[in-house]
């Protein structure tokens, strides 16, 4: 059965890989599963035809025979689950790569979202200035405990998992404010993220997908 | 095998269910599962026997034989897995009531923790005034969409799954900013949550656990 996703017809980073499909792309290529791409534009976004795909009017949704369904961590850990090779066969093992899974998503994501807020929507504000340090600190503190755990491992948890792939993603929305780079084990962790060619592929397409729009974000 | 979690010796609100040891607490009481509770100091939280079970120094965890895990989601997902009850036989089913716990995680609660932020860390801030409806807004968007795909519906996709559990529990946060009732559907699916015994059963046991101890948030 064919896999469609959708994608921004014009990502809002103009194709840095930050949109959230390029995570989708990522797992299906760590799994060599080819996929369609449906590209959505904003206006289209917000319209029924896709809030019926995906109620929040966002991208990247997953079609594949009768299933539909959105949720970029959902989508990836529904590929993980129906092809080998983004979670360990052993149960105890799997069970701590999805914990790394809701970890990135649940527990570091949102002090970045915050920090991507602060930056996008109330950067003209009066209090902008004095408020980034204090956001920028509440990432900080996660990636402290993040980087203790990694330590000089490679990944996570033993060998690199969906729960990588998910954590690579997010920190990798960090990239412009430098503080990754604050964590030489987290920023090597990255580059060992985006040294796979799967991810590689996946960057490519979305770049492709975007070469000659303009950024907007 | 003995299933055993970890909750705030102490709960920050008190015993209203706002910890996430109640979702936790909840999913083992809708599969029937015992499980014993070691609750944990907030000194306590932030040293290495407790780091080594949970590398973000929180609560709750899940230990159960060989197996030791973290990160809320994970844990609710793990329960729904091991046991009948919170997600739908039918694999297409299944793979959107999964995308509905992310949902909870990643697309409602993000907001909801600035919010939550907004108030306890930046509340006596000059900006905080001015600010926080800014916030507020952020959620009520959310909200909308939430609203507009729960329609009239008791639960949202079928059956009463770990999706909802996720999302009620996050919604819950939000029941002294009264933004909940703006919507009257979100309200009536939070009073249908609150209102299944295993839920109730859930919170009485925190409450129970946090009786005669003072309130810090």
């Amino acid at each position: 059965m064919t896999i469609t996703i959708t994608a921004f017809e014009q990502s809002p980073d103009g194709g840095k890989g930050l949109a959230r499909d390029t995570r989708v792309r990522w797992a299906l290529e760590e799994v060599g599963q080819p996929y369609e791409v449906r590209p959505v534009s904003f206006l289209a976004m917000k319209e029924p035809a896709h809030l019926a795909l995906h109620p929040f009017g966002q991208i990247p949704t997953y079609e594949e025979g009768d299933l539909a369904m959105f949720e970029t961590g959902a989508i990836v850990f529904h590929i993980a689950e129906c092809h080998a090779g983004l979670l360990p066969d052993d149960i105890n093992a799997r069970a701590r790569a999805i914990a790394w899974m809701f970890a990135a998503v649940n527990t570091v994501e949102p002090p970045i979202l915050e920090l991507a807020n602060a930056r996008l929507l109330e950067g003209d504000k009066p209090w902008s200035k004095e408020r980034l340090p204090l956001v920028a600190d509440r990432v900080r503190s996660r990636l402290n405990q993040l980087s203790a755990r990694l330590g000089d491992a490679d990944w996570l948890d033993g060998a690199f998992s969906a729960g990588d792939l998910m954590m690579v993603s997010v920190l990798l929305r960090l990239r412009l404010s430098g503080i990754v780079d604050e964590y030489p084990n987290l920023a090597a962790y990255l580059a060992r993220g985006e040294a796979r060619p799967a991810y590689k592929r996946a960057f490519f397409a979305q770049l492709a997908a975007n070469a000659g729009k303009p950024s907007t974000g």
